[in-house]
């Protein structure tokens, strides 16, 4: 995985959270971040997760989340007293319930030249599902038979797993459904069925025994999915101790599949990587970075909501062959960068 | 739920760890549990879970695993010093991973009146995958579609998952896959297709965010799973409170889908109790325990392995429609019990 580099292509980012407005009054937006990408038509859509957050009280912590009353889903401010000590910026946890402290739904944003970027002021997709109850975040986007496929984070106080959605337009779409039980993350689809199948990479999370670990799943529909694979996991290298997912749809090359990932360091630094799969068989892992492309370097992307984060879940390939990688920085805003042949 | 109950049908266990034959010269048989059930023939079938272990010695623990060498999967006992202080029996950590201390394997046993067995002297379904270098445990057997589908955990390093095996003459099998990836465990299918799909319960580990809980899975092929559903949760009781997972394969009786399923305590005592889904629509909860049916009362259920402890896997309905219930208790040893209605 020597021959690649990742070059940003400015020095700030290019959509922060002061670029979108609130999806309802009494939200503030936290950040506008880990973007899912695709081309249509002339134009590069971004799909950024928008966090929303209502201010806090003196000693109370209020808690955004969706729940059916009345026969549909709404929005409900819960509120809590502050809990003491120090706590992780994104999770509270109020008696035996983990919260989130904000809500995140999904928002397209529209460039002709990939880097100026116009959001839209309403969002796309809203949580309105129980299994999303805590929001939907970390979309990915893949074009393949013809529609648009976005799998993303359906968050409840059951967890986190993966949603699928599907368009044509980006103007209406069509649930259908959770398609990897929780607790599970980072889920991208392949852009092409190989020798007749579906396939996904995923990323299961840990609970007792575990390690931190990337798989691979086959389906005959891209709806149900089995034969679920370990792929690679942590090498034991810092920079990926605590945590390791893929990123957007892989991307074909003459080389193989090409996967960007993300790992987590035990101080929760978040760097990105590549990895390479066969071509005619995504369960050969083919080779993959030995230290991370990108670290978080600039000013926006080691301080913010969650400092010290690169991500990315979206890249574009354009029509010139040049490959776009969008990446939420500090959980806070969106940059850009060049993936580089050297 | 108030019209049923489980009655012993004997104070003593039917079979126990020293019924069991070791598979390999340095095993000793931990247990003999957890049994899947089915009738096959004239018999009853038990589909035991054995876990044998390697004695240990003097200030050493060893592990046995099952690893791929020269091409195919062998036996090998890894050797750490004993960790310091109190463990769980089950599990040791050593550094960043955690082993089982014993591998587990399924054995059947062989019945023509449901309690008298007779067990095999060699394993059925022996660990021979990565995806079970720790062991397999805890098979549900459903008849569907004119063969048996036995689910079954598959215990790995990188956490356990719900594989699939199927057999149309416990003689020889072919395996499926893993159809639920880690972290998860205690997969039971239907035994008839609903409206057209195949249906599949499961139970998520919570990792993070995340409570106890049992969820519904629909399939269109048995093998590929998609559309998974929240169905019911710890209620706040003691008994359920630490981990609820479902049992045996649901039977259908005339008021709807009788569900089998455990709860475990704060105290890791593990509890029986049952639930009603809706015979044309599984999403439908109708109705569940509010207490447990059947707690360790025994002295073999209250003391073994892993105290306190009463577990279901496999049921069997009789041609004159009686339900013998049989549970591995204190996961040692196996018991049989009736359900009764009341």
């Amino acid at each position: 995985m020597k021959k690649y580099q990742l070059r940003r292509l400015s020095d700030q980012p290019i959509i922060t959270a002061a670029d979108v407005n609130p999806s309802h009054p009494q939200f503030r937006v936290m950040g506008a971040f880990n973007p899912a990408a695709c081309r249509f038509g002339d134009e590069i859509l971004l799909l950024l997760r928008v966090a929303e957050a209502v201010d806090t009280l003196p000693g109370k912590i209020q808690v955004p989340i969706v729940q059916q009353l009345d026969g549909q889903f709404q929005l409900v401010i819960k509120m809590f007293a502050e809990p003491e000590g120090d706590y992780d910026p994104r999770v509270v946890q109020i008696g035996d319930q983990a919260y989130l402290t904000s809500l995140s739904h999904l928002r397209l944003a529209r460039s002709r030249d990939g880097i100026h970027f116009t959001v839209d002021s309403n969002p796309f997709i809203f949580p309105e599902r129980a299994d999303e109850s805590f929001g939907v975040e970390d979309a990915r986007i893949t074009l393949l038979d013809g529609q648009y496929w976005i799998t993303y984070t359906a968050v409840s106080e059951n967890g986190p797993g993966v949603g699928l959605i599907v368009t044509k337009d980006f103007v209406s779409f069509e649930r259908r459904g959770m398609i990897i039980p929780p607790p599970n993350k980072d889920a991208c689809l392949f852009p092409e069925k190989i020798n007749g199948f579906y396939y996904l990479l995923h990323r299961p999370m840990v609970a007792d025994i575990g390690k931190p670990s990337v798989w691979l799943a086959r389906s005959t529909d891209g709806i149900h999915w089995g034969d679920h694979r370990f792929l690679f996991g942590a090498a034991g290298t810092q920079w990926e101790h605590l945590k390791i997912g893929a990123g957007p749809e892989p991307i074909r090359t003459d080389d193989g599949w090409l996967v960007c990932y993300h790992g987590a360091s035990v101080d929760h630094e978040y760097s990105l990587a590549l990895a390479l799969l066969d071509r005619d068989d995504p369960t050969q892992l083919l080779d993959r970075s030995t230290e991370p492309l990108m670290v978080p370097e600039l000013e926006w992307e080691k301080t913010g909501f969650f400092p010290n984060v690169v991500f990315t879940n979206g890249w574009v390939q354009l029509p010139d062959g040049r490959i776009l990688v969008y990446y939420g920085a500090a959980d806070y805003c969106v940059g850009v960068a060049e993936l580089v042949t050297v």
